[in-house]
């Protein structure tokens, strides 16, 4: 019988059938939450609070600390006995094998990598919870019906390389090798040069052999634990969000060209002032976006040449766009780009240059109906012992994500779903980013029971 | 009888009997274009064409570029004979003894430092001008009333520390010792700190021992040839302005606070975005400005953390703000610091958090009317024999100079005033900045006049 349906009925008897299997097997609340940490002393930065877990992280993707934590990860996976490996892009993979092993595995999997003031559980909690899964399974010797594994992603955030997902998106023949590869960081490193993600990955021992590709190393399914890094689960005092799919968004850098001149002396009606200019683009796109219900950032923006008493010649700017909508994020972008034409052209008195570079395009995602059956299945588990704060009784939520992941990648390739657990006043890349220990067990728990679900499921 | 007055008939009088003491003296325009060219050897850069002397420069205040040309100027003065010294600033003095070499020396004065995307001629033209006069006072054996002296003023531009002539500005005791040297740079250097004036001074050699004070280095006068910078001059088809004061200006560093939360999850009423305030501040500002004739400038814009998609906890900008009269300046400041405020407060969404920092206050000026005399006689005195190109037959102008100036400082402490020279399209901060060799050789001309008949005046 199938174990995804919309039908109550069903549902109910999906459910207990599969208490019975392994109802047992739960997560370590305690080993989980030290795990964690004990990750995040690699590029822990930011403290704000007296007690040792009390700072933020700044673990850049392919920094030093990332190294170090990734050397953490494959002594951890290969401790439980798990089948390890490196792709071109970095990625890691560790696989326990199952009865039958030459089946593809079905996958956990998140990123280690962090904002430059960001938290210690983006990311870091949905990989600390597949290895969590993996050590009770481990411990309980489980036999899984197929291979079931963990993978950490290289450079999700797209805080240093500007692109997020892009080693997943490599995987997923989404973004070309090469493109990945020669992406280069947005700040120079302190020798002045910007490095590329190639230069990065072998510089701290992570360019793998093995080809990143869905086709080289295929999935069963992914399924991802996250924060949900908005305030909603929070609000309406529940638990887990089933994440049925993720919002569209764009990134965008733009190049200002006007003219450096003097600032004493360049009477305004003669300025090509690339400064002013930007700043009324970014004023512009903020405005589009509010009037669509959709969102606008402006998280970059460097200047040159950078005096007191020059107009810059040329400003650069990044422009984040994001809506639920496939459509009505285009019409934000077709808006804006209409609207800052205009401006260069005719706002900004003699006139500006714009160039436009597109560096992330993700369409609205849908997830895969089977994995979000499974963790729906397992939400309703994990919640029915737990107090019931909710207004309408139910613990769980079905939840759209307005961030992107991994897995928005991994969907084009095999099923795939999500996980959200609670963050405490919705914030996010920020270093007072926080989860619960017991809002990330219950994730994990949901998790473990999602992942054995579909293992079941796809031996049927 | 007096060498200045506004009275026709006098000028006149004045004029001749000049003209019959040092009207053999003449600069050698060839001589003088070529120690331009070979002077800016040190630190070109932005090549725009194909000539040897088709550059920009780079110069950045206390560079290496800065060092050497330094060097350069210390050989030049004391082959010339001259009595070298350097201050506690960098300042460099060169001084050519007089019949009475017990007076105060008539200065002649510009600076050698550059923007970071500058010219051939800001500043250097003066100080070459300079040199050119010292020259022909040299090889003539001309024998001054006073001494005559040379100035190379350290960091003029602000464009590397920013405080503009805050060397000059520590010599006429309007700017600290301390603050000056503990100034830092605006941007960090290789080595990933941001140095300090004096930690530059020290690096480079010029950290003098003499006191930088008018009291232990007081001048007779002081004269400075500059571009014009503007377009006014090229316009009118005349040739020299006759500067008789320069506009009010200020310089803030202003820091805006936010939250930095994440792009995609953050709803845009639950933001503090420190870019998106910073960009209508700027708008803002740009608009008061032209509502009051004035203007307004942001040239530096830094954010952290500086991420596509998470939003800048901190923006930090410079504003630069002018005009020709002092109360409508602070009127343009009230109305910032009160729009400012405003938009902080209540069109940010959450709001956030606004700081100033004034960098540089300087009101407006009105040179010395004895020096301006000498500067419009001289005038008179090199344009008679030109062909008569603008409207009204007047080939040189009294101006208001839109930029500010050492002389600025120096008029504080000794009377001053300045020469301004064509600017080709009125560009300067910009490595196309150019006046040509015949402009160059006329602004020479007019500054040796100027000086000695300052010189004659002050020993009546
Ligand atoms: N998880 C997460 O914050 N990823 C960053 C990708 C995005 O910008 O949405
Ligand atoms: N000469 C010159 O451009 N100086 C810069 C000072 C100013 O900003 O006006």
């Amino acid at each position: 019988g199938s174990l995804i349906n919309g039908v109550n009925g069903q549902h109910a008897l999906t459910f207990i059938k599969m208490k019975h299997d392994f109802a047992s097997l739960k997560v370590n609340q305690n080993r989980l939450v030290d795990a964690i940490h004990s990750s995040s002393e690699y590029g822990s930065a930011h403290r704000y609070g007296d007690d040792a877990t009390e700072t933020g992280m700044a673990r850049l993707s392919l920094n030093d600390a990332d190294k170090q934590v990734r050397d953490w990860f494959k002594v951890n996976v290969e401790s439980l006995g798990c089948v390890y490996s490196v792709d071109q892009m970095g990625n890691q993979f560790a696989i326990r094998p199952g009865k039958n092993s030459t089946a593809s595995p079905v996958m956990m999997g998140s990123h280690l990598d962090t904002q430059p003031t960001g938290g210690r559980y983006d990311g870091i909690l949905g990989v600390n919870a597949g290895l969590e899964v993996l050590k009770v399974l481990h411990e309980h010797k489980f036999e899984s019906e197929g291979s079931i594994g963990l993978v950490n992603w290289t450079n999700e955030e797209g805080a240093r390389f500007p692109m997020m997902a892009v080693a997943s998106g490599v995987w997923a023949e989404a973004v070309p090798l090469n493109k990945a590869w020669n992406l280069a960081e947005v700040s120079a490193s302190e020798d002045g040069a910007k490095k590329t993600m190639k230069e990065e990955l072998e510089r701290i021992g992570y360019l793998g052999k093995q080809k990143a590709s869905y086709k080289e190393f295929p999935f069963a399914a992914h399924f991802e634990l996250h924060i949900e890094q908005g305030p909603i689960l929070e609000m309406e005092k529940r638990k887990i969000g089933v994440v049925e799919g993720a919002q569209a968004f764009k990134w965008f850098e733009i190049t200002v060209r006007g003219r450096d001149t003097h600032a004493g002396t360049t009477p305004m009606n003669a300025r090509m002032d690339s400064m002013l200019c930007a700043a009324k683009l970014i004023v512009q796109a903020n405005k589009i976006a509010k009037e669509h219900d959709g969102l606008a950032t402006t998280g970059i923006l460097n200047m040159q040449p950078g005096s007191v008493n020059t107009m810059a010649h040329t400003v650069t700017f990044t422009l984040d766009i994001r809506h639920k909508s496939d459509s009505e994020l285009s019409e934000i972008e077709k808006q804006c780009r209409a609207q800052f034409q205009y401006i260069a052209e005719n706002d900004s008195e003699k006139g500006c240059k714009l160039e436009w570079n597109e560096l992330v395009n993700s369409p609205a995602v849908n997830f895969h109906e089977d994995c979000i059956a499974a963790v729906r299945d397992s939400a309703i588990e994990v919640c029915e012992d737990l107090p019931q704060t909710s207004n309408d009784g139910q613990l769980w939520k079905p939840m759209i994500s307005g961030a992107g992941h991994d897995s928005c990648y991994t969907s084009r390739r095999c099923p795939t779903s999500m996980i959200f657990t609670v963050t405490k006043d919705g914030v996010s890349h920020n270093p007072r980013e926080y989860c619960s220990p017991e809002d990330c067990a219950l994730g994990a728990q949901t998790l473990l029971g999602a992942v054995l679900r579909y293992d079941r499921l796809r031996a049927e």
